[in-house]
């Protein structure tokens, strides 16, 4: 059958606070080929990367996305890969480009499952989707005692897992930063899981991150996330070296197989983080998720938007069995929740999967979308190149 | 002074064609503050590296690149650098904003270096700018005769220095391709520098790459540029050890710091090709090319679009002593020809150099931005958020 259409569908709450909350947009894909459909979701900025996708020609590698995907034959998985392939070529130059393909290969393999009554993974060759448990992710308190509040919390909700970042961690001394730590253990107590996410702000300065090293490791944290930015791989390696036990994690803001692969061969991370939803799809990070096993990395998805996105990032390593943890959305914008008409919730044991349902399992609510659309329309040179099309 | 407006303008040649010459549109910016004005130009897709700017906030680190500059104070080259910081932090999740950068980096410089009547590259901390061999860049003749008289020619008009590239290179046996290289030289003499572009043909391939190095080696030519697709370091670092007197180039690409570094630590390559209008800009670029210094890589502009981006290119490099060669575009589009009413000419010993006039010395032509002006109009929930702005 042919790609006969590429719908984008772009929504936003009706306030954008400046906070590090991903879910108060959206931006939705739905293909349609034969008589089938398929939804997916870009983790990405609407309007480039709608612009990605529609713009007019340049040249020869800096096409839109369109290009390489309206009209394809896609019969099989071969056909998403091929599909990728094309759009990664033509639109080399583009670096929006690996967003706006993301959520066209989600809904893709989204259509494909659909279509063959199957779940994603069980199209990526897993034999089932194994349980994981979703880790709670929240914000440091900003004195130990609010962190130590914050943290109980999670664990009377049932979560074995929580990851703290941000706030005030790395910003103050090493000893007010052991404090929070310890506060965390305290309150969870020695058998639930415990992630540090930094958020970069360390830089590049390994000598300010291997003083945190101390109290991360008697406090038994499995991975301190982005003590670097992206990119000081270096830094990543160096600090690595100095781990006993801790792990080091990153790769959320990878948006191709090479940088998370860099990120794999050169920063001696313990945990590859991925967005299906910015690398390129489901295809892509399956791909990740492939090296990933080979070099002794842990794969995990990187989420906090809809289920739609969450089923999307959980199908890369469904089947893998060392993969402990999966990030859950924890306190996304109504947004989000409405976006979907099922939803990923936890099971008895407190544990999650991916749907053992026809394609993603998940599908969006045309309410919720005319509720949250935005109206957009662009015109080039007197041509409408985009206008938000009819849900 | 404060930065009051920065100003998109899409260009583009009544046609585009598909084929690999960028030269076809153009992304012109123009930066204003106090009572000055400076342009730029992006090496980009014109309508997403818009969208980039004006697109609404998504979270905090996605945020259009407009909410980084607008407004912000604008006295010295340290303010461009900070200025660059605050994008990449803000707009951490929007690949495009790079590209957008680019071209507002370059018009900051130029319009910093026209209010203090200095040229870029002494603002840069460069002495003088020295001349550079421009090399004319062409495609590979169908056969070893056709690609005779192409280089033959190259050298009648003057060039010292030519690259081949594409056609029909790489795509046949190692002994045809041997034929094309062995004609080029045949046909320039001894004394001409010769490049070699492969256009990524060999994927990551490096056994098909390794067969074409003793007719490079014999022919003494001086790179072997992008033999294998970017991010495939892995494949440029064992094909470079197996070279003698070759080098491998790379690195156009690039679109940040830790990109191009990566290629220089990783890739084993002798030259990185940097466009200052796809980097995040002059400030960007001259990072890279005072890392390539204390690696031992040489630093080479990549240009293919106007002599406002030429300039640009050159301006990173300017003050460097053992940087012989540049590119210069050969066969720009008349969009890029007419674009700018100064050009960068050859001198009379065919030389080429940064211009020694305040900012980057050359200035577009109203009437040619008119002339092929694309008008273009965003408009999201209701507002307008990007019309074609008053030349």
């Amino acid at each position: 059958m042919k790609i006969e259409s590429v719908d984008f569908f772009y929504l936003a709450m009706p306030v954008i606070e400046d906070i590090g909350d991903g879910s108060q947009d959206a931006l939705l894909v739905r293909v349609r080929a034969g008589r089938h459909e398929g939804w997916g979701e870009c983790e990405a900025a609407p309007l480039p990367t709608i612009a990605a996708f529609v713009c007019p020609m340049s040249h020869s590698a800096c096409k839109p996305v369109s290009a390489s995907v309206l009209g394809q034959e896609l019969d099989g998985p071969a056909d998403i890969a091929r599909i990728g392939d094309l759009v990664r070529a033509n639109s080399l130059d583009l670096p929006q480009a690996d967003h706006a393909l993301s959520g066209i290969d989600i809904a893709m393999w989204n259509l494909l499952g659909r279509k063959r009554g199957e779940p994603v993974w069980k199209l990526l060759g897993y034999k089932e989707a194994r349980p994981r448990i979703p880790y709670a992710s929240m914000l440091f308190g900003d004195k130990p005692s609010d962190t130590m509040a914050k943290a109980r919390r999670m664990v009377e909700r049932g979560f074995s897992a929580v990851k703290l970042g941000w706030g005030p961690y790395g910003r103050e001394t090493a000893e007010q930063d052991e404090d929070q730590v310890e506060a965390a253990r305290e309150a969870v107590g020695p058998d639930v899981w415990i992630m540090v996410d930094a958020g970069t702000v360390w830089g590049d300065d390994v000598a300010a991150a291997r003083r945190r090293l101390k109290a991360l490791e008697r406090n038994r944290v499995t991975w301190l996330e982005e003590p670097f930015v992206s990119g000081a791989l270096p830094a990543y390696r160096k600090l690595a070296s100095s781990c006993r036990r801790l792990r080091l994690a990153g790769g959320e803001g990878s948006h191709d197989f090479h940088s998370a692969r860099q990120m794999i061969d050169q920063g001696g991370i313990g945990f590859i983080q991925i967005d299906a939803g910015r690398i390129g799809g489901i295809t892509v990070a399956k791909r990740v998720a492939d090296y990933a096993v080979r070099h002794g990395v842990t794969y995990v998805n990187h989420t906090f938007t809809s289920h739609l996105a969450l089923s999307a990032s959980l199908q890369p390593y469904a089947g893998l069995e060392r993969n402990a943890l999966c990030e859950y959305p924890m306190e996304p914008k109504p947004l989000a929740v409405e976006l979907t008409r099922e939803h990923l919730d936890r099971d008895s044991r407190g544990m999650v999967r991916a749907p053992d349902a026809p394609g993603l399992g998940i599908s969006p609510d045309p309410a919720a979308i005319r509720k949250y659309l935005v109206e957009t329309e662009i015109r080039v040179g007197g041509r409408v190149a985009y206008r938000t099309p009819a849900v």
